[in-house]
């Protein structure tokens, strides 16, 4: 459970954000607020500060508190530039080292893009489980079938519905997460060698998954607001030997990036005519907060190239590790591939998903975590306005909890890294994300984790710490 | 649950095998086992019916029942010639179709190797499971720790004691399944290309774990009770370019071979005097009669070159989907390597698994599993001696529920298995467990799964089929 303060903190934040508190606006004197909320005053004062830390809100002297009237604005980065050839991946040991220290109860972590516990209804969930391991203590001791429960494959039919997609829950198959699923699809439509397009940026996992398949990486240039560029895609289609393209055309991770849905439909046009398979990953397209974009580029396949792969770890429970994959014309191909990986997943664990997922409350739930998260995201971006070095610019997804910070070019944010870990703050450096030695002036922060009064200190620290490398670092040339 | 005569059968095949009836002595009379029993008539004639179809007893004209003089004797296969060359692998469709067919309710299978859920308490599964669930719903919505929960680790180490290994928790890493751990394994020491010894007939799976990394498959000659050919493997390991060795050593798959004990001891030293990982499968270990072979070759690992992979899929609840893996020197490119596949498993279900394995009842359970299984194998052994054509060899394992049946050299197992299958009979061909085109002429047959009146009646009908194909099949040059 958060703190009082910080609960009244973020419904006034969400206020601010939905524009029932307008900008300019005078907000209540802290005793007001403390008596409408039955709290003390102290208390009051404490949730006033976090809004104020957030530049969602300001204190006018002998006025009172008034909300912010220019909401914080830092530019975005541009868009990535990446070498045109591909390469083998050769990842070190830091973007483990990140993701391990990220769990650690001592550390002050952003490294993670993991949502925390207390953003989902932990009783709900409970619930569903403990129902179907009554009703169904049979499948506990029964070998579970490939492609999974036939009604989880239906829930997760009817949700991707909620994408634009018809799909048949035959074609279905469940797996222990969204990894897994791409994974399988690599693995359904590559050899080693082979060469995979992708975001720059990209998600870390993914490079880990192309080195663990001796894939090579071929990174596409791609803007921080509407993803990956299609005309260096299709040149790079037209040039060299794709066997496959993996991107996550919604809140992409880094940064953030949501494609256009006229950039969706010509993406699986582009697929199609150049006979390659579009890995399709829709982990956060439900916590987008642009309706259209939660529309999937599968919506607009009809020659089966696109291969959706989804997760339910983001949106419902993170520990049930359910995820889902429809691998279109490679279907049959990725069943078997299933079989021998992994086989199935334990049938409880599905059918308490099918029950979360056909929940009237399910939809509400969502709704809640976007509002809880986005009153997040601008606070840190407001905070790292405030606190980061001149020259830095930072993303502004419309959704999710992953901010991509671009630095001043001679930064170092390995050595940023390093200090943050010598005061028990996690941040993610920015080469982790790409194939090449590039970002190496950029972080990750994700924002989605545990988030307590700390949190906005470590950021403001952050800022700090990067100033200090900045002022002992030679100028750039 | 079982058929009142059936239960009634197992429980006198059990003393029969146990020399509390001995061979030869006069059973109860039809009415005496009726009234001893509480059961009628009929239901005392159908369980000597049961015994006698199985050759555990015989009826004597005008004298009653009688425990076999002797038993059913087929002589054991030959020790296999696998050709000296590794091979990469190529699995046709056969054994995806072999396994699939295996679920299907309306089909008597004796294709797979899995064990039915009427072997398993299922209710004491459950029981753990809704605790587990009870106690740590937070679980459920935290995204679990890499290697695994603490609390399932250290029972997995204690469990490890019975099988002669000291292990620490802290190297234990929980997977998904005993699949998961070796493939995992494969992935830790092998790159494309790579070849990898294993045993002549093997696990169907292996080879397809094989296939999917582009690994190359050396087979060495094996023992049908002993297991694979130190000696040859001695060789192999010589002349030959092997990066690691992968092996069943309790009761292999499809033989049902266990290696002794010097010999275990010996294939330690010899994979650590080369050099090469060897990936121990301990699926079965539990499941032996003999208790000095449930004793892993890990045991006798001084170098850490053992990496020893083990499931409870076969002896607590098939459907939880949790194996382990203890990978020796390879630990830490393991873990590395699970983290990208698949992160971590459902902490409750760990938990659980925890839970049953503590419990002082998993003794009993064992025992009362492997003296249900072993009065099937006595049953199916007993059905094949009496109706397979004249020249068969059947395996005579001590422990689990596969048997491995070769029949005369001209018989063609995938035609048998055809006219099997047009009589809704599945059986697994011989040429599934090579990556050659070798043991055209043998069966495996599973007798774990669902058990049944009409399973009997199944077995001798595949008799029948074969005598048919080789009645009517040209005489061998």
């Amino acid at each position: 459970m958060d703190p009082l303060y910080l609960q009244i903190a973020e419904r006034l934040a969400r206020l601010i954000r939905a524009g029932t508190l307008k900008r300019g606006e005078r907000l209540p004197s802290v005793r007001e607020l403390a008596a409408s909320q039955a709290v003390s005053q102290s208390t009051a004062v404490q949730a006033y500060r976090w809004l104020e830390d957030a530049r969602l809100i300001e204190a006018r002297p002998r006025s009172g508190y008034f909300v912010s009237s220019r909401p914080p604005r830092l530019p975005e980065p541009e868009a990535s530039r990446p070498e045109s050839r591909s390469r083998a991946v050769r990842l070190d040991q830091l973007g483990q080292q990140v993701l391990q220290l990220s769990t650690r109860d001592d550390i002050i972590s952003f490294g993670a893009a993991c949502p925390g516990p207390e953003l989902f209804d932990q009783e709900r969930v409970r619930r569903a489980l403990a129902r179907a391991v009554l009703r169904h203590r049979d499948l506990l001791c029964r070998y579970p079938s490939g492609p999974g429960m036939e009604a989880a494959r239906r829930a997760v039919a009817r949700h991707a519905l909620g994408l634009g997609c018809e799909l048949h829950a035959d074609d279905i198959v469940m797996t222990n997460s969204c990894m897994e699923a791409i994974s399988l699809c690599l693995k359904s439509v590559t050899r080693p060698g082979d060469v995979v397009a992708l975001e720059s940026p990209c998600y870390y996992g993914f490079l880990e998954i192309l080195q663990s398949l001796h894939l090579r990486a071929l990174e596409i240039p791609t803007h921080p607001r509407h993803g990956i560029s299609l005309d260096a895609l299709q040149l790079a289609l037209e040039t060299q030997p794709v066997k496959a393209v993996l991107v996550v055309p919604t809140l992409s991770n880094p940064l953030g990036a949501s494609m256009p849905v006229p950039e969706r439909r010509r993406l699986a046009q582009l697929v199609a005519q150049h006979d390659v398979a579009l890995i399709e990953d829709v982990l956060y397209n439900e916590l987008s907060e642009q309706e259209d974009r939660r529309r999937a580029v599968k919506a607009f396949d009809s020659s089966g190239h696109v291969m959706i792969c989804g997760s339910f770890s983001k949106t419902v429970a993170p520990g049930l590790r359910l995820g889902w994959v429809e691998a279109g014309r490679w279907g049959q191909v990725l069943r078997q591939t299933k079989a021998v990986q992994s086989g199935g997943q334990t049938a409880v664990l599905e059918l308490a998903l099918a029950d979360l997922l056909n929940q009237a409350g399910n939809g509400a739930a969502l709704r809640q975590l976007r509002a809880t998260v986005a009153t997040r995201v601008d606070a840190a971006r407001g905070l790292i306005s405030a606190s980061f070095p001149k020259g830095t610019r930072v993303t502004d997804p419309a959704g999710g909890y992953i901010l991509w910070v671009e630095l001043p070019a001679q930064l170092d944010s390995v050595a940023l890294y390093e200090a943050c870990l010598a005061e028990n703050i996690c941040i993610a450096p920015g080469l982790m994300f790409s194939a090449s030695p590039r970002f190496r002036h950029c972080i990750r922060l994700g924002v989605g984790g545990h988030w307590g009064p700390q949190h906005p200190r470590a950021l403001r620290r952050i800022g700090a710490l990067a100033q200090q490398l900045l002022d002992a670092a030679p100028l750039a040339a």
